[in-house]
């Protein structure tokens, strides 16, 4: 057994097929360094460890959110709800990150991150690590701050529609 | 600015009530080495990058799967269904690997790897690298195979219950 599996030559599209199939909450990960801030839609974010209590989001280098989280000190995951759609829309598109923070209710802390002030949650991170595989890069981030809101649905992407 | 933020002492706490407020899909990874197999319930998983088609599953360091995949190949993801629940709770029990199998239809393909058969997907993914973290480590896996079933929802998990 030299290798697991003959790799399948059409396996991208059905790899992407199967990824549309897993229905994932909607977050917006901000991030800022000294003299530029963005967000992004984001919905390949995960829990890591308890223990420290830690998070993972895997972002696209091709991304301007990629090319500030290589110099920010950290990120916030804004945990959207339900009734978010407008706002993960708006941080999705192409459009500016000025235009972007223009939808929603945004604040900013004394550090100088974008909080969506109505939110679940916003978790604040210190960035850990930077794991970079192919297209993307894992940035791990430990939670030194959250922010919890009254619990609500939250607003769920699958088959490329929100549900 | 020296650092991000004044660590919240209570940070455990409110980190973990956040993270139920994550709705996630269900998947059940499974894994086997040359004379062991085992699979866990799990929630830590999210797509990484298209090229290559790469998932990461997040494993606490104290499980017997975490065991098995630091000297495996591989591994596989299964994509529950809404109707699998019952499946989900013996993976996520304290039942040896054999009992958690006899609830299911799995079937084990040509390299031993155990894939449930109606699952919404099964994607077979060949260990690219494991990135240890906190109590946790990332293993990153790059698919090689997938198989893909009829379209169905997910099953899906928030506030410690399926919803």
């Amino acid at each position: 057994m030299e290798t697991l599996s003959i790799p399948q030559p059409e396996v991208g599209a059905s790899f992407r097929a199967a990824m549309r199939r897993i229905a994932s909450t909607v977050t917006i990960v901000t991030a800022s360094d000294e003299s530029r801030r963005h967000g992004m839609t984001m919905t390949a974010v995960s829990s890591l460890s308890m223990e420290p209590p830690s998070m993972i989001v895997c972002v696209n280098q091709s991304t301007f959110l990629h090319d500030i989280l290589q110099s920010a000190r950290g990120f916030c995951v804004n945990v959207l709800r339900h009734d978010h759609a407008a706002v993960s829309t708006a941080f999705s598109g192409k459009a500016t990150p000025e235009e972007r923070f223009l939808t929603g209710d945004w604040e900013r802390n004394a550090y100088g991150i974008d909080f969506l002030s109505d939110a679940q949650a916003n978790i604040f991170c210190q960035k850990a690590a930077a794991v970079p595989f192919g297209t993307h890069t894992i940035f791990i981030g430990t939670a030194i701050h959250v922010r919890l809101n009254e619990d609500a649905s939250p607003l769920l992407y699958r088959n490329a529609a929100y549900c």
